[in-house]
């Protein structure tokens, strides 16, 4: 028996936008989805971009205006990953359609317009996805379990850093993640660290938040200079529902750092670390009874690692960035079919587009604030 | 101007079955192929695991008889994934039917059939290509490139390593990886730690193997105890023609180690050292000229190693193994289109098997043989 | 010609005593000091304990009161390694005593002590150092000469970090670490951050703390039960008179960590990162102009790295812990002899005790407090 | 009860005489030594030299006749860390005169000469040792516990490796090291790698070699060329008494290594990996039954591992190169005393020297011998 269709319409083929192309491409192979992923309608720029995207990527569609996605009865999916700037006004639109949203993160650059989408979406009922790529890690899933199990006993402490560097350079020129309204490291770092927090511990409830303009003006692109007052680093102390605390850290001012999404969870029983350049090894330290014989085990991710085998039977084959996206599509596909709730939905993506103001509010006011 | 199909008959579905559906679904969205990947026909065991897989996996049908595919005039690539025993007579079988053969490693457990293959596939004018999935890894390519290009002054010595440990338990029953014919865990990995080797620093020329059984018998998974004779573990000394030397070694009882497909290679103005457990990262030491600033750097795979660029525009964010064999059937693809020579073909399968041989002759003879 | 005798008395044989022992021990071999280090006297808490002292370790005579070694004329360096509630009193009567103090880190359990003490010894006119082991690393000159050269740019950022675990187990007794006049994680282990930053980056100016109690009563080790309030884990925010910001964090439940006291400086021309469980290694990343080839070089210490060639003249060869307070020894012992400033004094004591309160009251305060 | 002296006449002040002395001096502290140690006489080439040492190390006398040393009635121990080709003569005149000999590895350039030294020695009843530093290391005890209790299970294979890069420079000159009598890479290192293989796994007993010479010629470092035979590389296969098999590798111009003194141990129910560049880290992989918790743990060095706990109480904390010397000292101090037998006299040295000679012996005949 067939499985019904599920058509997607997608917006925007940037870095994301191809992301989510290969997600969901990679998604229908590897995993037994409920549903047929077609991809049904590409929107780009102009019609000339839209025609070579969908040729080169299979879209039986394209379109140079976007509204034609929303407004065709046959397409079940909006997929957003056009610029943070248009993502309410697409979602917005999808939903009062009666589609499905998986937009890209951030939901909208301001919570404000990430609780009206929300609302939006909860009354009409569709299923909605934030990208926070990371969270489908398998070994993601290995640390939360280990945590809410007990294996790791009480859970005391956490730490979270996201660093990258590729703003290091104070010659590049402003861009949209500079803009004063939803831009800054912390918006575009900070709020993994924030997700991958919450996704492991639980809610958090008070931050302390630390946010720093480093690079005060850049090239304008247009030969003059232009003032630049969003964050390069930002910092937070935690607080979490649990009893635990916290911090985390965001730079893209973090000169060498590629990809380093790290978390350090330190339980009664236990601690784990890990480093996103590594992105299949955990590190645990199981508290044991054997003297000198302890240290942190590297474990690989692997087919006891769920869903890893679904990609390779072998452990330590190692999955990729990309893989992780296709994971992500792979939940979302489930919860439209109705097998689970949705993983990561506009609710929890403006929760934490929340927390991240409330860490820059916090900052501004110097001031622990309540989440 | 649509572009014309590449109709794809895949013959078994196991790890690598998979592994090859994975990569030409991934291969063509990432990449911009000349040719149309159609996923035509799939061949199982019964007419029942035929069907789910075609239905699992996209192809448009399904055959119980793999000399269906083999004989099917719309069929391009016949892809084989069936037990290595099989390899030949099916390669043959298509061959002989004008197809491209796509074939895993080994290419054949003997090294006179894999001549025989090679043979009739050079006769035939047909594309071939065998899977030795390591070396299209972007990595691999910057590392041949380093030495190619003389950055590394004079290569001078070559360490190869593949350790993996599925096969430590010696109560784990026998499988046709211990057959005589074959066997063995140098062939299985062994073979990896060769091409590598030529990848790298070109034609080797001469060997001394040491390839031993460790473990005696194995429960034949019948109740019984069956006598093993292949090798556990086996390593080669090397000379290449460059007049570079080296080592090899392969173990599957390496207690511990998943993935460790690792290389060293030292030239006279720099030294690169890899590891397959961080499969996109290749350490990198320059011979340069200020004191107290040198050290191994971590080259973190990315845009500016071909083809990561495919995949993804940010460096750091990682390839899996997938992702690997994608990038394999991509060059396939392309030679088969007449853009370039085939990556690696029947020949230089048959050349790995013959090594592989040449190396347990050197071995069971205790002298150097050459190759 | 004969080197003057420097004749040492030194109080306490614990942990820190053995290291400061071994350090003068070491110290008078591998540099060519100014002066003939002396093991005169050593005291411990009775006659018998401080006999078996001097026995075991060299030193001419034993005493069980210290005040002995404070009185004795031809003592030159009175050495404390007593218990922290004890610096101030030996400190004060050995300065009074026209002795040079060598003081084991915290110079006191509360800042207007040490200030009493600095303020005593700079009118006494002796030279006083306080034992911080992990600046005098080699590697740590090599990174703060990177910084003040301008070789990693305007430096921008930094993140300081010292984590071990030794008080994870909830079950393990009161001491005197857990005294609410001086005690905690942040005082113990976050006092090495602070130190740590400053002799990088320069003085701090601002702090935001964060120190929190997480294991809120132990056993007295009397079979009862003692409230706990010191903290476990502490953090803090930071302003650099640079310009530059920050941020720390100790935490002596960080199960699994053993010496984690690491660091990383992220300048518009570099970035180094350090991590104390891999003592001999500085990792760093020069921004270059070789596209592909950039990646952190792990720096080995080795002979460029002064003093390492003092101990060893090959790379990576690697110094362990009691070799940096030999090289602490050494600059102490230069410093009284008039060569250079005292590398630590007990101003740099006393400025870091300030900054541990300091981060301790604006947690208190919830608020950024100067320093 | 005061300890009776144990008096060291030492000859030769170059790198190892230096950490001969640096090891007899941290032993003396941090070992509680059933001697006392009392550094007696030093020789060197000049009266000037040999005075200047005294001076900077502490001997009570200088003397330029290292016969001198040898015919002193006082004294007990004869400490030779002269070049090679001096060892036979120094240690055959001081065991004649009844002194006990420590002769820095290797023993003699040729295993006739260590084989005479051994006879002479034996006949004599001096107590002798050879120095090959890394077996001290506590993780290395630590590993050979783990073998011989039975922890990793039966053990099967074996990897050792020895990488330095200080002849990676072809205008480097020829010196001692090249000489075609005793020189070359695998008798400097591959003799480390042998030492620490029959350390951990017990006696081999059959060897296949492969020495190889690159840099054929070399500036005499008199203006003119010099011709170089001696290998570069060395690599062996090898076989042990236990039934296990193996290889090592010994390189001196691994670019960009600096001390990759490694092991690999792979058994039947654990296995082991330890790096030189990390010598206060094991990684141990025991095969465990909690799925998806497996990997290789990180193990540090701390108290658990004698004699760690002498030098720090505390884990991870790290020691150096000289620790490992000042072990060493300890080990033949105790063997001199009669507590325990020589860690490793001469006649291991001459075993290593024999070893080392039918490795080369082998690779020169292309076959392979027995020990």
């Amino acid at each position: 028996m067939a499985k019904p269709p599920l058509r997607v319409g997608l917006i925007g083929t940037g870095f994301m936008g191809k992301a989510h192309i290969f997600g969901y491409t990679t998604a229908a192979r590897v995993f037994d989805l409920p549903r047929n992923i077609v991809l049904d309608t590409v929107a780009d720029i102009t019609d000339e971009a839209a025609r070579a995207a969908a040729t080169r990527y299979g879209f039986e569609k394209a379109t140079s205006d976007w509204r034609t996605i929303v407004e065709d009865p046959n397409i079940d999916v909006v997929n957003i990953t056009a610029p943070n700037a248009l993502h309410k006004e697409m979602s917005m639109a999808a939903i009062a359609a009666g589609k499905h949203v998986y937009c890209e993160k951030p939901l909208a650059p301001l919570a404000i317009d990430a609780s009206e989408m929300t609302e939006a979406a909860e009354a009409a009922g569709v299923k909605t996805q934030v990208g926070f790529n990371y969270i489908c890690n398998p070994v993601f899933g290995l640390a939360r379990e280990m945590i809410r199990s007990g294996e790791l006993g009480e859970i005391r402490a956490y730490r979270g850093y996201h660093a990258e560097d590729y703003m290091t350079d104070e010659t590049a020129p402003f861009t949209f993640r500079h803009d004063p309204q939803g831009g800054g490291a912390f918006a575009d770092l900070g709020s993994h660290t924030l997700a991958t927090a919450e996704y492991l511990l639980g809610p958090i409830t008070r931050v302390m938040g630390d946010t720093v303009n480093v690079i005060g003006e850049r090239p304008d692109g247009k030969g003059g200079i232009r003032k630049v007052e969003v964050d390069d680093v930002g910092r937070a102390f935690l607080r979490f529902q649990s009893g635990a605390t916290g911090s985390v850290e965001a730079s893209w001012i973090a000169t060498g750092q590629k990809m380093s999404h790290d978390f350090e969870v330190y339980g009664s029983r236990g601690g784990l670390t890990f480093s996103g350049e590594r992105l299949n090894e955990l590190r645990f330290y199981p508290v044991s009874a054997i003297p000198g014989r302890d240290g942190f085990r590297t474990i690989l991710a692997g087919p006891n690692h769920p869903p890893y085998g679904e990609f390779c039977v072998a452990p330590g084959h190692q999955l990729g960035f990309n893989d992780l996206k296709a994971i992500e599509v792979a939940g979302y596909v489930g919860a439209i079919a109705g097998l689970h709730d949705e993983p990561f939905n506009f609710r929890a993506g403006w929760r934490i587009q929340s927390l991240v103001e409330t860490v820059h509010r916090s900052s501004q006011q110097e001031r622990w604030l309540d989440t």
